[in-house]
C-alpha cells in the first residue's frame, strides 16, 4: 500500500497523529524533497519517525517512481509531502499512475498554504485564481499571471501569489555533460516578487495602458514561514513590498481586494505600520 | 494563552502531534460545535485527550467568549475547531477580539476542505471564488451565488460549492419564549444543492436567459466526508446528481471548468460511471 502523507507547514510535529502512526508502520519512507522546503534536517525527522528516510528529489520521481510502486504492491510505503499530498500537479499524477498499477492508495492531508493563507486575516472565500509568480531571467519574463490577477481585482477578489521555487536545477552547462551540476536552490522572496510586479507596471504605463490592477501604491500582504513560529506577516504598499526583509523562505505574496470586509481591515491592520 | 487548533476532516486522529501535546498542555478545552460536524463523539475525543471538553456553540461564542478570553489571561485555555482555525469569519473574529483583551494566541493550522476538496484530482489553483449554497425555504430562495459560478465558469475555473449547515437553529414558535428549542440539525446533501440548482437553471430558461453557466447535461463533481475513510467522490451530470446518495454528511459540490486539464480529467474518470 502506499501512503501519501502531507506534512504540514511547520515543523516536525505539524504531521498528524494518523500520518505518524502510519509512517512508523511503515516499510519503506520517501520524502519528496523539490516542491517545498522541509521542515526541519533529516536526522531531526528521522529520529522523530524512528525510521530512515529516502530523499525523493525530481529525478527520482520523474525516473524511479514505478519503482517505488513495485514496492508499494506488496510493501507498506509512505510517501511524504510537505504541505497537503494534493498541493502539486505531480502528487496527483503520481497516484494516478499508482492506482493504474493497481496499488492502493491512502491520502492523510494536512495544512497548505492554500488555506493557511487565511492567517492574515482575509477570508478564504473572497480569493479568486491563486497564480505562481516565476522568477525571471535576462530573457524569458513571462507575466501571463498579471491578467489573473487583474481578473481577481476586478471580480473583488484577493488573489494569492505563490512565488517560485528553483531546487536541483541543473546549470545549462553541465546539461550535455554526463554527470549534472546543480545551481544552489533559490527561493523568491516578496522583495524579488515586488521587484518584478513593479516591473511590469511600468512598462504597462509606459505602453499607455490604462486600468491597471495596482500601482506601487496599493496594498500588498506579505508572508513569511506561514506556520512556523518565526512566521511574519506584513501589509504594506507594493513599493514598500520591494524593501521589506521577511527573513528566510518561504514567502507567499497577498493582493488583497480594494474592498475589504471590516473584520479584514481590522485583522491585517496588526500587520501594518499605517493606517488602512 | 490561547491555542487555536485546528482538528483536520477526518476522525480525531487527524489532530496533529502539535496540537495533541498542546491540547494535553491545557487546563481547560473548548471545542467549537457548530460550523461543522465533530470527528467523532465527545467521549471518545475526551478519551483520546485525556481531558474533558466544554463544548461551545454558537450561544457560546456569541455570550460567552469573553469568559473564555478572561480565563486565557493566566491560564492555557485551547480552542478546537474542525478543519483549520482560519476557515470560519466566527475565528478569526475571536483571535481578533483576544488580541484586542491582550491574550497571546498560538495558531495550529490543519487541513480544510479548501484545500482537501483536491482529492478530486482538480488542480488547486484552477479554482476562483468559492460559494456557499443555503437551504431554501418556502418563501426565501436567494441564488446570488449563480452569478459567481458563471463568473469561475466563463473563466475557466473550478467552483468549489460549499453546502449548507443548520446545526442549534432555533424553531421560529420558540423566538418569542422564555426558553429556545431547537430544530434538528440539517446537513445540505448533494441531492439537495442539485435539485436547487435545476431549479434556478429552469427559471432562467424560463426566463429567456441565453448562455448559461451550466445545464441538467453539465459534469459535477459530488464529494461527501473528504477526509474521512468513507469519503466517496462521484463524477456525474447535474441530473444525475440529484439522484445521488454519497451518505451521511458533509458534502461539498463542485462545478469543473469546461475544460479539464488532461491530468484532472484522467482523475476524475475513476468516479464517474460515463467516458468523460
Amino acid at each position: 500500500m502506499l501512503f501519501v502523507i502531507g506534512l504540514g507547514l511547520g515543523d516536525v510535529t505539524d504531521i498528524t497523529v494518523k500520518g505518524l502512526e502510519l509512517v512508523r508502520s511503515c516499510n519503506i519512507i520517501y520524502l519528496e524533497s523539490y516542491t517545498s522546503i522541509l521542515p526541519c534536517g533529516i536526522e531531526e525527522m528521522e529520529k522523530f519517525y524512528g525510521k530512515a528516510i529516502v530523499i525523493a528529489d525530481r529525478e527520482f520521481i520523474e525516473q524511479r517512481a514505478d519503482e517505488m510502486l513495485s514496492q508499494a504492491k506488496h510493501l507498506n510505503v509512505a510517501f511524504l509531502v510537505v504541505g497537503d499530498p494534493f498541493g502539486a500537479t505531480t502528487h496527483t499524477d503520481l497516484i494516478m499512475r499508482a492506482k493504474d498499477k493497481e496499488v492502493n492508495v491512502k491520502i492523510v492531508h494536512n495544512s497548505s498554504i492554500m488555506s493557511a493563507v487565511g492567517c492574515c486575516g482575509l477570508q478564504l472565500y473572497h480569493f479568486g485564481e491563486t497564480v505562481s509568480i516565476p522568477f525571471w531571467s535576462e530573457t524569458w519574463k513571462p507575466d501571463s499571471f498579471y491578467d489573473k490577477i487583474k481578473r481577481n481585482r476586478q471580480n473583488g477578489l484577493h488573489t494569492l501569489c505563490l512565488l517560485d521555487i528553483k531546487v536541483k536545477e541543473p546549470t545549462i552547462e553541465s546539461l550535455t555533460k554526463k554527470t549534472l551540476e546543480y545551481l544552489p536552490p533559490k527561493f523568491m522572496s516578496v522583495t524579488d516578487a515586488a521587484d518584478q510586479l513593479l516591473s511590469i507596471i511600468r512598462d504597462k504605463v509606459e505602453s499607455g495602458e490604462a486600468d491597471l490592477a495596482f500601482n506601487e501604491n496599493t496594498l500588498f500582504v506579505g508572508l513569511a514561514r506561514v506556520g512556523h513560529d518565526s512566521q511574519k506577516i506584513r501589509a504594506c504598499s507594493l513599493i514598500k513590498m520591494k524593501e521589506c526583509d521577511l527573513g528566510s523562505p518561504l514567502h507567499s505574496l497577498v493582493l488583497p481586494a480594494e474592498n475589504l470586509h471590516p473584520i479584514e481591515k481590522e485583522y491585517l491592520q496588526q500587520f501594518s505600520e499605517n493606517q488602512l
